[in-house]
């Protein structure tokens, strides 16, 4: 098996934020970790102000791990999001770690739903 | 390293589909290859229907592998597409793998940009 602390970590990082657990969130990371969201082009740098973030994001929000991959130096876990109790979807993270295996850099995708431009409907099946 | 094949098939695949290069494209899929999209909740079965949808999709796309991780059964990769000489964007992709390495899943993930819901300008900054 190859990386396995970086995917510990992923592991750790979800089931920490699941758990509100931030103490133990934040000794994952780096001090200095960046965190973006390309989709609306927002970055903060530093795990205090993602501690911020992540206390202040509104809603009875719930995470669980679907899959994650991860090298030596990077990964990516698909998540299935939950808000309240009926709200659901899938969200993708890319991670870097340093060489001690602390996160430096998380990359989050938010992916909604959208119609499918017209004139494949022989060609693909909806469900 | 872990799973070298699986990574070398995801590199493969995105030249193939770079190149058009369908007769080896298709060497890398199970026969009844599922592709899905989540986000449209489309999806077809066998590498005919996948090389028909392929071919048929418009416009002068084109697409680059940025990063990729995989481990014996499956994997992700993140591409950045370009499409004529404008738009641009990212996609990203899981696999799943048999035991011969032929690619039996894909699942595409296509995120759009959005804008931030208001009330955290003052944790996160836009680029």
């Amino acid at each position: 098996m190859a990386a396995p602390d970086n995917l510990s970590t992923i592991a750790s990082y979800v089931a920490h934020a699941e758990a509100r657990d931030w103490d133990a969130f934040d000794q994952l990371l780096h001090p200095e970790v960046v965190y973006e969201i390309p989709q609306t082009r927002e970055r903060l740098v530093g795990r205090e102000r993602l501690r911020a973030f992540n206390t202040a994001y509104p809603g009875d929000w719930h995470l669980a791990l679907a899959e994650s991959y991860a090298d030596d130096s990077g990964g990516t876990a698909r998540l299935e999001w939950r808000l309240g109790v009926g709200e659901t979807g899938t969200a993708i993270v890319f991670f870097r770690f340093d060489q001690v295996g602390l996160v430096t850099r998380i990359t989050d995708w938010w992916p909604e739903p959208y119609e499918p431009p017209p004139g494949r409907e022989h060609l693909i099946e909806r469900w």
